[in-house]
């Protein structure tokens, strides 16, 4: 038996507003950060488990004081109970009532719920010696039942449904493991697109998206549509007519506003629409999916949990699903949102960038191709931005335009230490010698 | 000219668990709470402002840190050209690009920005001597429309929609003003219903809340169905046959729970189902309200924002609209939220209780018969619970189950410096004398 014996949640922010990579409609100058949580045990190996919510900048302190309070209840506490019944734990944490008030399942305490989670989820792969993913991919269709809470779902999908969907994704799932390690996970990326490129950067980056074998490119608009309009037909131009280019308005626009801007650029040939509106409108979101049919609506990383997803897969509100691995209450929410898009037939496409975003969620999307939804062709992509994962332990290994699955154990979370301690807000070395303190700023 | 010179932001807590008061369905052992802030100017006259988020014990200190990060941009600045422009202002912390991710808009972060709002209405409602809902009452239908934003509402109501709302309720206002201050508002009362009270305690508040005036009464149910029916039962027998018994599920139930548990109940006659489930299920509260026709569903205490109340009003969701004063970005977005539901012509019955929500939330309902829904009859009620009122500087007048306006300056949500001090947690005389640290147990 071994034991929690410490927490430490550090504010971790890297100043990208300098470079505007990262720049889009809603979000002028991000400074990528993380709220970081170790938790250390007293087994003799050393194990920690990792995990963080990612956000950009302001407020990452107020994130950090939230993973605070949701991780105190686990100092103590011996490991292996609470590893062998992560549902378990789940259900404590969501259902503690005095903290619910304060979402409920939703913002900064549902996000930090998540990152405590995903951290005993690293402890517990990294126990295991596997990768998140593999450790996922072998549990039986029993075990995962155990794992995710259909409170507030069963109008959708019913227990005997969600335990038969899990059961018919183990069927044979050693042959996808097999190609999963032997042909990677189709990656789309975002790089060319953000906003405060000029048109010149833009086709540089898209004629290398190409080479690099990316099946995909996404492009964010939103701001002007005279611009909007240039910037895609030059993309469409560099890429020819049958490259998939998708765009992203990161939630700019009224229902009205969306179909008419997305029928100027509908000419272009749109692989999909992405937060078209805010992410709390499904009934929007179905609107605004029935007037640009067939084009598809994706939406996700910032849909607040699995009742809204819900909604979204019952309105039709979206047909490309953008699961987040740090927006929602961690590895069992999400294998409830993976549940629910495989009952309603919807591909799953996680947001990823950040920081992070792509080492934590791509188990997601293996597990899922794996042992849930089964599927294992192209449609499924998981998003790569090239920022940041020189910071990682175990850094994304994307080359060839695909995700090539980790060996290593655990969720492929933990940064590493010179990294946490330069980029410490606001002491760090990096904050200490720049001279905008933009973390602080107004 | 004046100036913002200093914030202090308290964790204060009231270890209400003790007692069962406020126990319901989900929240078994609630510590009212409010982070509370106090905003300091130079004013001559030692103007301040204050404002709270109400929450119910273990992270009220991460709602705290919230406030401290969406106020740090107020001090040092001139009060008078914020206090001219609270549109701008509403704008201006909504569309933080950093802060925004957090949410956005909703949560933690959501109901910061309220705290600062509100401490900046009632700071401006000092300044001109006036009760908050007179100040708001008094304002015309262009300076009214120049605080709202109906960004993600042209869907369901136009600019020129909320316009001509807004200048039908300035019709005649005047003799509105002098009705409620002659006749009070209706109210209705909770304190009968908790979960944790015995039958007899049941029967003799339920005796005493008619014998008070009040036209309605609630009771928590949700726990189990057989002590419902029997709790039920039983104020009905009190009460009689006509007097008015809504009832209260605390989201406890998913959608086929919720059609099945009101279908045992409705031979009671239930005057509302309130939450019956998910506060973000919007499309479940559509399909139970179908179901349990013609009985109303009630929710909006949990609602995060404008967004889903509009939804849930074209849904038909939901046929009691319970604005909270705490939940959402303070006065503004409740402004927009009562142009919505002028709109769709649904009435208006806010949540109270708790902490101080009574105090803050009477203006909001006053404003609204006033000026924006012009409806002055008892279909209007704001609830009641007579807890904590003791420690503001001026506590709601409720008699004859009436609310009778306040004429005191501001948003008669200041406490009093001897119960912040006392109450002050963990280091208030409360918590240093309190056995169980409630505040901090698992």
């Amino acid at each position: 038996m071994s034991t929690i014996v410490e927490s430490r949640v550090r504010d971790i922010r890297f100043p990208t507003s300098k470079e505007l990579d990262g720049s889009d409609a809603m979000n002028p100058d991000p400074d990528y950060s993380a709220a970081y949580l170790e938790l250390r045990t007293d087994h003799p190996d050393g194990l920690e488990g990792h995990g963080f919510v990612f956000t950009i900048g302001r407020g990452n302190d107020v994130q950090a004081a939230a993973i605070e309070v949701v991780v105190q209840r686990f100092i103590g506490r011996e490991v292996e109970p609470l590893l062998d019944d992560l549902g378990s734990v789940w259900r404590e944490l969501n259902n503690d009532s005095q903290l619910r008030w304060l979402g409920p399942e939703k913002g900064v305490m549902h996000m930090a719920i998540g990152a405590v989670i995903n951290a005993l989820w690293d402890l517990k792969a990294k126990k295991a010696n596997k990768p998140l993913w593999l450790l996922l991919a072998e549990m039986s269709p029993e075990e995962l039942f155990g794992l995710i809470d259909l409170r507030y779902l069963t109008d959708a999908v019913s227990e005997q449904e969600a335990l038969n969907i899990l059961r018919r994704g183990a069927e044979e799932k050693q042959a996808r493991i097999d190609r999963v390690r032997a042909e990677g996970y189709a990656a789309y990326t975002t790089s060319p697109g953000w906003l405060g490129y000029s048109d010149e950067k833009l086709e540089r980056l898209a004629r290398e998206a190409m080479a690099d074998g990316f099946p995909q490119i996404k492009l964010k608009v939103g701001a002007n549509l005279q611009d909007d309009i240039r910037r895609v037909r030059k993309a469409r131009e560099v890429c020819g007519p049958d490259f998939p280019i998708a765009i992203d308005a990161n939630q700019r626009w009224d229902v009205a506003d969306a179909i008419e801007w997305v029928r100027e650029l509908a000419p272009y040939d749109l692989a999909w629409v992405e937060e078209p509106t805010s992410p709390d409108d499904v009934l929007g979101h179905a609107a605004i999916a029935e007037a640009i049919a067939p084009i598809p609506v994706a939406t996700g990383e910032h849909v607040q949990n699995r009742v809204v997803f819900k909604q979204m897969l019952q309105a039709k509100s979206l047909q490309v699903l953008q699961m987040d691995a740090c927006r929602v209450a961690g590895v069992n929410e999400n294998i409830t949102i993976l549940l629910l898009a495989a009952h309603f037939g919807v591909r799953v496409c996680p947001h990823a960038g950040g920081v992070g975003l792509c080492e934590l969620v791509q188990h997601l999307s293996f597990f899922d191709s794996i042992a849930i939804s089964g599927q294992l062709d192209n449609s499924r992509m998981i998003e790569f931005v090239d920022h940041l994962h020189e910071h990682f332990l175990t850094p994304v290994d994307v080359h060839d335009g695909r995700y090539w699955p980790p060996e290593a154990p655990g969720s492929t979370a933990e940064m590493s230490q010179p990294s946490l301690a330069r980029y410490e807000f606001p002491n760090g070395a990096e904050w200490a010698t720049t001279d905008t303190p933009v973390g602080v700023s107004v």
